[in-house]
């Protein structure tokens, strides 16, 4: 048994997804970061940084934090597949995912959708990269099915970033082989089911009713 | 032989600072970021980010952009070791440089140190960002000699970071375990090779003179 401490994000979503594309069983303990509880000491000791996801895995004694670092503990310890057809590829943009879109597109969600018109400049900075990384995952996904060859941890770790298009502003549809993946993915029965994780109601967004 | 697609940054650093400690045949490429060169069509084939660094491994045919994902690479193929004692707790501070340290310090250098001005919003948000990640830092570096137990890639991921305090205004001395962590490792020969990797002739920061 796994326990995933998490809540309704893109990086808590990459590990429910993650684990249910697994089967693995697992408990969901819900951290809900609208009410602060990412800060309670009980927390911090099994995530150092104060942040969802984490998990404890019950059956190997490990805790990791950081989603990256989940996803390459589940594909290692218990799911090859989930590297893809290129274990080098899908790590690349996994860290891609990790150290550019995930931020950048977060810093979109704090200015443009949060707080507009605190920084306009910032904005419209945040705006730039928001399109270039787009583009850049366009290029990818036009040369190749899934970031990692085949669907793999990087789609896992993409994905959930991409689903929040309407919170950046985003017209999926102005990036055809993007939307064609999201749309592939959206249709897995895993990704529907861990895209609700914890259980809240929500759909996944869908380009088409933008 | 491997190429190194590389400038004096940072995330660039972190390569030259591995094959430096792994004693590894290295070919240096400079890419001017200054002069745009990260957008030449050559590089967008090695990296298709536009970002340094990159490699390609002559030995294996790897090419591969991502700096977190060029130190697993090697860690992997070449260099065990740079695991440090745990591997999963090495991940996933690597990974909170990648995904936390790294992109919010850049943010920083963005508003504090090249555009003063501009958005004090954004200033005050990132200042806070990196006050509280150096706290985070402090805890576990008080608690461990290094990140990941043993010396590793995380903390080569994390060090060529925080050597930029000058540019945060973070004072490192109010952070006495980081303040002795960074001192140890500036002391290591293969990270004063590594840190002047292209050769301009840069020292590494000194706390003391700060």
């Amino acid at each position: 048994m796994i326990d995933l401490y998490t809540f309704a994000t893109p990086n808590g979503r990459k590990i429910s997804i993650a684990l249910e594309e697994l089967e693995l069983p697992y408990s969901v303990r819900v951290v809900d970061i609208g009410k602060g509880e990412q800060f309670a000491p009980e927390f911090l000791r099994i995530s150092p940084n104060n942040r969802i996801p984490a998990i404890v895995d019950q059956r190997t004694g490990v805790t990791l934090m950081e989603s990256g670092a989940i996803l390459v503990y589940l594909a290692d310890t218990y799911a090859p597949w989930l590297w893809g057809s290129d274990r080098w590829v899908t790590l690349q943009w996994l860290m891609w995912q990790m150290g550019g879109l995930g931020p950048m597109l977060g810093q979109v969600h704090h200015f443009v959708k949060y707080n507009p018109g605190k920084a306009p400049y910032a904005e419209a900075r945040y705006l730039d990269e928001a399109h270039r990384l787009y583009g850049v995952l366009e290029r990818r996904l036009a040369e190749a099915d899934y970031l990692g060859g085949t669907y793999s941890l990087a789609d896992i770790a993409v994905w959930p970033w991409v689903s929040r298009f309407e919170y950046q502003t985003i017209d999926l549809r102005a990036y055809p082989a993007v939307c064609r993946w999201y749309g592939n993915i959206a249709e897995r029965a895993a990704v529907q089911r861990g895209y609700d994780v914890p259980a809240l109601g929500l759909a996944i967004p869908s380009p088409a009713s933008d």
